[in-house]
């Protein structure tokens, strides 16, 4: 198991809801507003420098239609 | 893609730290002293009450010695 370096993991959830949102074809401006976030919480999320709260990634989760563990998994 | 409700996820992580950390043999209290969380605060964790944040999944998971992916996984 890959133990994570402090800070790590926010880098593996920006990589991926980045990934996941625009493979909906969404920019980050519409994917906010769908979700309700606010755009510039949400672009701090997808840059790693926020400390994201599991409702948050609830919510993210649900808006891109996806399993929440699939946020957490390291790229192949 | 099963659709979390809103707070379901918390309860979801809540149930796999429990489970992991069973199976580790540690008791809350000794579990949070070893990754130095406070102790009231990982039993709410564990009870669902928290809103957990990204780093504090992280040095859970690092804790438990297992991938974080594993923390957000409903049972089946």
């Amino acid at each position: 198991m890959k133990r994570t370096h402090p800070g790590l993991l926010r880098n593996i959830l920006a990589t991926n809801v980045r990934r996941f949102r625009m493979a909906r074809g969404l920019s980050q401006q519409d994917f906010a507003l769908e979700i309700e976030m606010d755009r510039t919480y949400y672009g701090g999320v997808e840059r790693g420098e926020r400390n994201v709260s599991v409702d948050n990634i609830e919510r993210i989760a649900n808006g891109l239609g996806i399993s929440p563990d699939l946020l957490f998994r390291e790229a192949d």
